[in-house]
């Protein structure tokens, strides 16, 4: 299978998998979820999206009936079946099944669903264009739910204005985009948004923020406006497929691209750590393989 | 059948009906919904119904390929497919099917959705007890999308605290309920928050306030705070299902409930207004039947 659906045990080309019409996701979104990348098999930051999909759900009361080894083995039996090592890969829990009522149903066991799908690598080298967009989703956006219908209209909008991206600004500061973390460069300073409610605390930013302290470059989280990031030397989304994408207009306007030098340094360090990763993990799965396997940071 | 599922022409029992694991509401929430009751066979003031469904499917960029006379018709359709006259009757459009992604899918078609089973009559009597919780939703709540996270959230602790609602405060201003829209009586005033993006546009709340001018209550949109809420002399919750429904206490407080004649003589003009309507519209249907047809007053 090239794209493969998981539904409570049943796995399956995602094309053809059905869920029940009375799984609650369908009338509430009651669901959280998290992804991330395979590369040459490896799950990518495993440890990392498991914590974040953990908390998720403490945060949404949901109760998992399995364990974060059990997640991880059933994550690793869809990523067995699709035959492809490079991979979108994809899970949520959803509250159950039964009859529409807002209050949980009591005794109903929870949802779990995985998706798979072949992911090329992104050229790291491109810069992009965003649009800004008033930031009008709810305040919980610490979690990955699945009430992501602001998201889906605020991202509709930057494809239809030839951009890569939506920023969402909520009362004149910057946010994060419809589905990535958003930072800028400032003489030499990296400055992002705190890891609050109103941000999701990225994968990748937390990353790159460790990069960040590796390298020397001072990290400010007290935000910026709108107007701070037209201002910028450099404008920087991270999400998982991307690590460090940079940004060169903002609404149409040039924006960014006036320190390459620290952008530069930071994506090329980032994506050196993603290879020793993948590396690493693909070794400990498999020492032989591991002797004759291509080089990632060649492709 | 009891309990009725449709989707996409597909008519079957609720809890065996499949759908798609790549309908976009299973990611994203990604759809607007709205829903009723039947009494007697007859669906409750259902050009209310669909002016605001499809007004919902106009501000979130839906693309209905039904007319209204389609749509209407399908829901009869569900209706006349139930083995029960009262019905709570359920329906939403979704954006498409197919692979993950936050844009439209070019090209996708919408899904229609229908949901039928038995829904007695309340007992208007009684009156309820309410907790309030933080508004921590989007800003979109004059739309009836599928984003109902933090509904589910305040609902569940609603029925934890033994309460039948839990009313949202936004910024101190009371807003509405997980489910329904909720006004007070103040010196005879009734005083409601303003229809706009951060409350659904009730049908029940929109003859509530009709009602009022019919009665010569005059009414206040400028909203309420808890604390005034607090110091109401009567607490009412509107939805489709209850038209009117009185609250005797907040939080555990004790409060409203000492303005009986003015919320009785509301109560009861809405309650005639529906037994009429259904009445007319009974008899409209079927001329012959509606000569038999048991008084619903009396129910």
């Amino acid at each position: 299978m090239e794209r493969v659906g998981y539904y409570n045990g049943t796995i399956g080309p995602l094309e053809e998998l059905q869920v029940p019409f009375l799984d609650r996701v369908c009338f509430y979104g009651d669901g959280v979820y998290d992804a991330t990348m395979t590369r040459d098999g490896v799950i990518l930051y495993l440890d990392d999206h498991l914590d974040r999909f953990f908390n998720s759900m403490r945060l949404m009361r949901f109760q998992p009936d399995f364990t974060r080894e059990e997640l991880a083995s059933r994550l690793q039996q869809v990523v067995d079946a699709a035959n492809a090592r490079d991979l979108f890969l994809y899970w949520q829990i959803t509250r159950g099944t039964g009859l529409r009522q807002h209050a949980f149903l009591p005794n109903a066991q929870p949802n779990l669903w995985i998706y798979a799908e072949p992911c090329p690598y992104e050229d790291l080298s491109k810069s992009v264009p965003v649009i800004t967009v008033e930031d009008t989703r709810h305040h919980h956006c610490n979690v990955k739910t699945l009430n992501l219908l602001p998201n889906v209209m605020a991202q509709q909008a930057a494809v239809e204005a030839g951009a890569e991206e939506a920023v969402f600004v909520r009362d004149g500061v910057v946010t994060e985009t419809a589905h990535s973390n958003v930072h800028i460069l400032k003489n030499g300073v990296l400055v992002t948004h705190a890891a609050d409610n109103l941000i999701l605390p990225g994968i990748a930013r937390k990353h790159l923020i460790a990069m960040c302290h590796e390298l020397g470059i001072p990290v400010d989280e007290r935000g910026f406006t709108r107007q701070q990031m037209l201002d910028a030397d450099e404008i920087i989304i991270t999400a998982s497929s991307t690590f460090a994408q940079r940004v060169h207009s903002v609404d149409g306007q040039p924006a960014g691209c006036k320190d390459e030098a620290t952008y530069t340094r930071l994506r090329d360090a980032l994506v050196a750590e993603f290879e020793a990763y993948i590396a690493q993990q693909g070794q400990a799965a498999d020492p032989h393989a591991a002797a004759d396997a291509t080089d990632p940071a060649t492709r």
